[in-house]
């Protein structure tokens, strides 16, 4: 018998436990499942045999060690910045981790001393990061092997509502964590286009934006995806001419979120005063210069340059933010201020459905002739609690945990899952429950 | 004989030694100048028997606590994240020290251990903060001690160049630190007005500007200056309505800096590839989107919504962002490459002479009478060297450690010059250096 051990319980855990306790028996593993919240674990072992709750504090050494030892594999859905703590854990006890999160410089520190240990540390194995470096290596591979010379690639992904459900003026909602949604971009987008460096401020993003067409959904809109220049690395595309990153959203969502923006009321760096008796209309307000004889509708919309009659308008007063109710919660940032008004409108409502769509856009030359390649996965969520983020941020981290524990991959320390080893195996089992990108190949005159 | 130990010869400390150097045969001090550079110190003391320089790094803890326990006060102008360590020993020695720099966080965590020990950390003793602090807080009491109840309190302070000195499009030039300059704003501007709470973010900051008058020099331009919130506090004015604080340029100025704001040119978070083989020109073009039917002046102009054809265009060319010339320095993050276009142009020349400008307006019910009182300070400096900045800073933070030295002060431990004791003969003692507040009242309808 084999031990998994699953740290964190949380919303992103609930699909990759299913998997896990779906393949037990036959594979005869048993699912060892901590949280600080042992009642949260409990529930979502749902009283199968094969699954073991309990509750688990990270900053427990003495825990941490018992059960990290006492299992033959690991999977940290913590928080990131725990991951450090239980990778140094597993490299002393000789056990392979897996994560979903961005390697940290920190985790990324910890490489010579695991391969010494001979210990993996596999990261970025959810969806963005995870399915779009598998499907973006594995195609990328296929074209060169083809004789094909990459020059452009440019990959969006987003976590959306499913056609149907997209049923308030901005066509989304919350399918994952609220916050960073909120904080979404702050880094601004650096990548490259046509062999120059490109750089874009937090404040130009929503602005600068592209379209992309979907088949069968039609057209969305993306904003660039932090630094896209470390994918050439990553990727092995050195010499490549353009390389862009970015984010979906449905079209209108941009040019909307970035009147927040320009406001300042996505700021996360400042406490503001006295949040806990303002109003969501006082909110808006703070963020203006002061004056009386106009109401605050239309003032932000000669302060940001729209039209008072407008779709934007719409969108803005859709969700309350020119409401007279109270935040009623101190000390919150800008950030968090907008974040509150926001989850009361962008819930998931329980028989809500949503969807990842990702696109990858290869433009390669191939015996002479220009090509352009689409790679498009549309996904949609069983419900409310399997969700399309869910399912597949949890079936990837599954799978390649399967496939650590089954197979001897000859490589070790801090990985991406960009090795054939590894992407080969976990893109074709997602193929089975649909997770499965659609190919499309145009002709550049 | 007491020793005056003044630790960091840069700049900033040119015109403090002068009159620290100027006073030591009456007072007789010695005055002992450490820092990193010796030859600076040397040259400062210019063979002044009465002035001694050594070689000292403010890390090497044996020559710092052989250094201040030799001392009677110390003056700290090193870079204000070094002041803690030289606090800590100044406690542990019991000297009283001074800075001209903000009050940190960690510092003022500080106070109670100086308290404990009797030893006075009097910070922001400058111009901005410091001569600010002090003058406000005076005419404060004195309008309240004559009944006046005051309303608003606004105060705005520029380091610019003197009036038949501004000779270039922008009437700007580095009189001071060019990478404060560059990174001034970041933080946005958080203020109250009329009662209300306002926060500008950095990219509208140079868009929202109010101006000035200023007697015998007219018309001024004001952005938000960081959390004028904080010094309702410091003040002691609670019920305020409205305080802000600014800083000062020129008009058109801010108009024109904006431009480097919107574009991401002062960003300070990452690094650039390639800056050793960038141009000027490839830096602009860097932050807009790639396009090649047009140039970069025409591409900005429209970007930023402009006319080519403007004084807005006739600054930025002046400044040579357009041209073809090589930055030559490898992994500058882009506020650094733009200071480094900027130090070209914007240099004070030898015989070029710099201003502070300065002024407070309260606005106050006397008698039931709404005045308001305009407290203006303008200060021109003698050259290049002795510069007005380095001359209110400098004789500033002098004549508090002189205070200091020689009167016995009931207050210790973490403290700013807001206290009678201080503030009364220092601004008594800057007058008779010419730097001096105008005073202007008038009746408000």
């Amino acid at each position: 018998m084999k031990i998994i051990l699953i740290l964190g319980a949380g919303l992103s855990s609930t699909s990759m436990i299913r998997y896990f306790l779906d393949l037990a028996p036959e594979k005869n593993w048993k699912i060892r499942i901590g949280d600080l919240n042992v009642r949260s674990a409990t529930q979502k072992i749902g009283g199968n045999p094969f699954g073991e709750a309990f509750s688990f504090d990270v900053y427990d050494d003495l825990s941490r060690i018992r059960e990290i030892r006492q299992s033959d594999i690991v999977v940290s859905m913590l928080p990131a910045k725990m991951h450090y703590l239980v990778a140094l854990t597993c490299i002393e006890l000789g056990k392979d981790l897996v994560t979903a999160s961005y390697v940290s410089p920190e985790l990324k520190s910890l490489d010579s001393l695991a391969k010494e240990k001979n210990v993996i540390l596999m990261n970025e194995c959810g969806v963005d990061p995870g399915i779009d470096h598998m499907s973006a290596v594995q195609m990328i591979k296929k074209i060169r092997d083809a004789g094909g010379i990459i020059t452009a690639f440019e990959s969006s992904t987003g976590g959306l509502v499913a056609p149907g459900y997209e049923n308030n003026p901005w066509q989304y909602k919350f399918t994952w964590n609220p916050r960073n949604v909120v904080l979404s971009g702050k880094d601004g987008a650096r990548f490259l286009h046509n062999g120059k460096f490109k750089y874009i401020p937090y404040h130009k993003l929503f602005q600068r934006i592209e379209t992309i067409q979907v088949p069968e959904l039609g057209e969305f809109e993306v904003y660039g995806n932090r630094d896209s220049l470390t994918y050439r690395e990553t990727y092995g595309l050195h010499d490549l001419q353009t390389m862009f990153r970015g984010t979906i959203r449905r079209p209108g969502f941009c040019e909307a979120w970035d009147i927040f923006v320009q406001l300042g009321a996505t700021d996360d760096s400042y406490i503001m005063e006295e949040t806990e008796n303002m109003t969501n209309r006082e909110f808006i307000n703070s963020f203006m210069a002061y004056r009386v004889d106009i109401p605050v509708e239309q003032k932000l919309a000669a302060y940001l340059h729209f039209k008072e009659d407008s779709a934007m308008m719409d969108r803005l007063k859709w969700l309350g933010i020119f409401e007279n109710r109270k935040i009623g919660i101190p000390n919150l940032t800008p950030a968090k201020v907008l974040q509150h008004i926001l989850e009361q409108k962008w819930r998931l409502e329980p028989d809500d459905k949503d969807m990842i769509v990702m696109q990858h856009q290869f433009d390669f030359m191939l015996k002479g002739i220009h090509r352009k390649r689409y790679s498009t996965l549309v996904f949609v969520g069983e419900d409310s609690e399997h969700t399309a983020m869910s399912i597949t941020v949890g079936y990837t981290v599954a799978i390649v945990t399967k496939i650590l524990l089954e197979r001897e991959i000859p490589h070790k320390g801090v990985l991406l899952p960009i090795i054939p080893e590894i992407y080969n195996p976990v893109l074709d089992e997602l193929k089975k429950y649909g997770i499965a990108f659609i190919e499309e190949e145009i002709t550049i005159d």
